[in-house]
């Protein structure tokens, strides 16, 4: 069999022996992420200390070999598919994770989990709140990658705001630390963030401290229910203008939530009038689950503000009274993303963002969308921080639906653009939303970035491919394959 | 008289006329910052709109004019001081400020102060907390270009935390923008991170939107004694393992007591045992401030924790019962920095970092510091943040003192890396700690930084000769101005 990289990938097993699979079995389990769009590589490296990377990449610059790193491959954006071949780095044996319970800090490798890091900070009595809905499986490496975020955004921040320090290797090979493991750092450029969010691109991340906060004592959470989309957009920006900040604001429209009532067999208000016509979305009302977090003194208080916002805005609306009732709320939101896949086999999952002064412009958008699109568009997100996750569900067998997925993706990234708001809020670029880099960023923007890939990786070998080039996915074959994290 | 850029400067008044400035006056005035260190520009430009820039940075970069901008330069380090002339490019008549009050968020120009900022955002419940003490004079734009940070570090966070949105121009005068008015943002390289901190070398800022938290509802002010300093950093550990988060924890060590007594008149624990002998730096102690701010609920909470913590570490405190007392506690706190200028006319100020698990080792190592260099070296900062303010006290007509300084301030650097801590917290390197550089970066990361520069700025107009240059200021000649936010 041809092999390209082969010398170089002969001197990689000399020098890391066990490390380094190229078996057809071992290659293709790394070919492709969520994304599920397979691109065979010819090694996969899992290195078992932080210092094997050093060299590999030393030998992958000399050779112009092309590197991936990847953590699960939870993305759904391509980003960790080697779409040029060459070697994959498998860091999920770089798991280790430390608190330092004084300074409120925990030190992680890359390949540990970011549930794994919310347990450890958690049984010291601290918190770690970037939790993308992944986390049991997505590594902290990954989260870096693409500034993950999640949940907890509006009140707490993203990943990027919990990093405080970074180390890993240039693409030469050279060990390099971003920061210092302290909350203030002023000197010199700022690379720490550069690499956070750069997608793999631009250097190879092996180990993070990251910042904690005290663990909240108390949480309260609450499902509200509105008259339509246009009500719960605006009512949630009712709640912001009070300066109420939910550590959670969730929000699912009424084609999430009848995703939700099917994937679970319970009706989300039961014995409310609109829950009778179990098949029929406009039976359905659109939800906003509300948690808070913090001391019992500030919950207590601020749950009274909720409450009588609730009375005001919501036409109905149910307090969790117990742990059980809390799960049993949550379940409707964890659900409710999978359950898509019922109403199609392919989905567009764009995570946009929209500034909060544009909500009602953006809930009139989208009920436009799914009309003249004759598509499901079940949407659901955060909106604390406006991040909303927008589902184009459609059949890729079926030609008629797939050109009206393509083009509802299109007018949905060049409204958002146009309302001043972000492609992507959590997801990053990978290869899905390359078609619309060029939206958000002028032409000098993106000099200015390709400038930056071409200072820090001037042979272009981490993970190329990705951000610049535009790919269509959709085009894509997909692995017919079932990942632990898929809708069961 | 010969000036360089001639030409460049005559092109630059035929399009921006009285905007430009190239009288002897103006150009003085624009040649130094708060380092009194001077470099004569050839030019002053004073935009009156942002797009003014654009033009100017073309015509530079054309011309290779070096560009220096500057805010109101309060900066201590020489960052705004133009070391290779050309021309330097003022902001402070881009001061507009305008609130969001639904998201939360300010819309800042680059030459508004901090305290236009705060005061805007108060004015509508919100709160901006980054606040360097120059906070009445300094610009958000000089904020954001050494990532300042101030007292409120530990629980909030610095400038980078709350910069959500960058616009401005690249050396060639393109017009870009950094991030959109969201919280969440995840598409492309991150180089609105890139550009904070940066000292204005990599990019103009012209604008920026800025996160606001709301404002807390109480506020709590305690000041305590300790024995001596390593008691005080012993028991700020212990305060943070309790996982209190003061919203400011200031240390002053008993030199900075004695100078803040001096500089007040009045003895900071009045009554006390130790107050006694007014001129005994041995019969003060030294004190940790401490301000708790949350709901009136939280504050409460957490003031009996702190109280209890007070009693069982300190060898005195007393509680602010009133708005007057509160004012008083922080006289003591304000006044310290500029009197220490009755213990020297010059002035090293060192805003290093140092991990939390490090404290007692750093009260130990300062201590020496003392003893060796026979100066007097004040230090006080943020201790919930481990940022340092170690300021060497000398005589620059005294060369013995001068060379003790040196040896002092090299000691405490590396002292400082070896630590694990930063060298810089909040000021940046700016000319005065490019000896140091070095020390905190190995040659792998100072070369992706220069790498990055060249990439972003490839004729090196922005800012040339900090950062990377060696520069020993304290062999630089200093102007005798008096300058508003001095010592009177």
């Amino acid at each position: 069999m041809y092999s390209p990289h082969l010398s170089a990938t002969r001197q990689l097993k000399r020098r890391l022996g066990a490390r380094v699979d190229t078996s057809e079995q071992g290659c293709w389990a790394a070919s492709f992420d969520s994304s599920k769009i397979s691109f065979l590589p010819v090694a996969v490296i899992t290195p078992r200390t932080e210092q094997d990377i050093g060299p590999v990449l030393d030998l992958a610059n000399r050779h112009r070999v092309p590197v991936t790193v990847r953590g699960r491959g939870t993305t759904l954006m391509g980003s960790a598919a080697p779409v040029r071949g060459g070697w994959v780095i498998d860091m999920l044996r770089l798991d280790k994770v430390t608190i330092d319970a004084d300074a409120g800090m925990a030190h992680a490798q890359a390949g540990a989990t970011t549930a794994a890091i919310q347990r450890a900070a958690a049984a010291k009595g601290w918190f770690y709140p970037p939790d993308p809905s992944s986390k049991e499986y997505c590594t902290i490496g990954g989260n870096i990658a693409c500034n993950a975020g999640g949940m907890h955004g509006g009140k707490y921040g993203v990943t990027r705001d919990f990093v405080i320090a970074l180390r890993g290797f240039l693409p030469t090979g050279e060990f390099v630390e971003w920061g210092t493991a302290t909350k203030k750092f002023a000197a010199g450029f700022n690379l720490r963030d550069l690499w956070i969010g750069s997608e793999g691109m631009l250097g190879v991340v092996t180990g993070a401290v990251l910042k904690l906060v005290p663990m909240p004592a108390a949480r309260w959470t609450l499902l509200t229910a509105f008259k339509d989309e246009a009500a719960a957009f605006n009512a949630a920006r009712l709640l912001f203008r009070q300066r109420v900040q939910p550590a959670i604001c969730e929000f699912l429209d009424r084609e999430s939530v009848l995703c939700a009532e099917r994937a679970t067999g319970r009706t989300v208000f039961p014995g409310s009038a609109f829950a009778k016509a179990p098949a029929d979305k406009q039976a359905r009302r659109p939800v906003i689950l509300i948690e808070l977090a913090g001391s019992l003194a500030e919950v207590d208080d601020l749950k009274m503000e909720v409450l009588a916002w609730a009375q005001a805005n919501a036409v109905a609306f149910k307090e969790a009274r117990s742990r059980a009732e809390v799960e049993e709320l949550w379940e409707v939101r964890r659900q409710c993303s999978g359950a898509m896949f019922e109403l199609g086999d392919s989905k567009l999952n764009e995570d946009i963002v929209i500034p909060m002064r544009h909500y009602g412009k953006f809930a009139r958008f989208i009920a436009s969308l799914k009309r003249a699109s004759n598509l499901p568009i079940p949407t659901f997100g955060h909106l604390a921080d406006g991040n909303l996750h927008v589902n184009i569900m459609y059949h890729r067998d079926n030609p008629a639906e797939t050109k009206a997925a393509e083009a509802a993706v299109e007018k949905l990234m060049k409204t958002v653009v146009a309302l001043g708001g972000a492609i992507s809020g959590e997801h990053g670029i990978g290869l899905a939303k390359t078609p619309f880099l060029r939206l958000q960023h002028n032409p000098a923007q993106v000099r200015a970035m390709q400038a930056v890939k071409k200072a820090l990786d001037p042979r272009g070998i981490l993970n190329p491919g990705k951000m610049f080039g535009v790919v269509r996915i959709w085009n894509y074959p997909r692995v017919q394959v079932k990942l632990p994290w898929d809708h069961k």
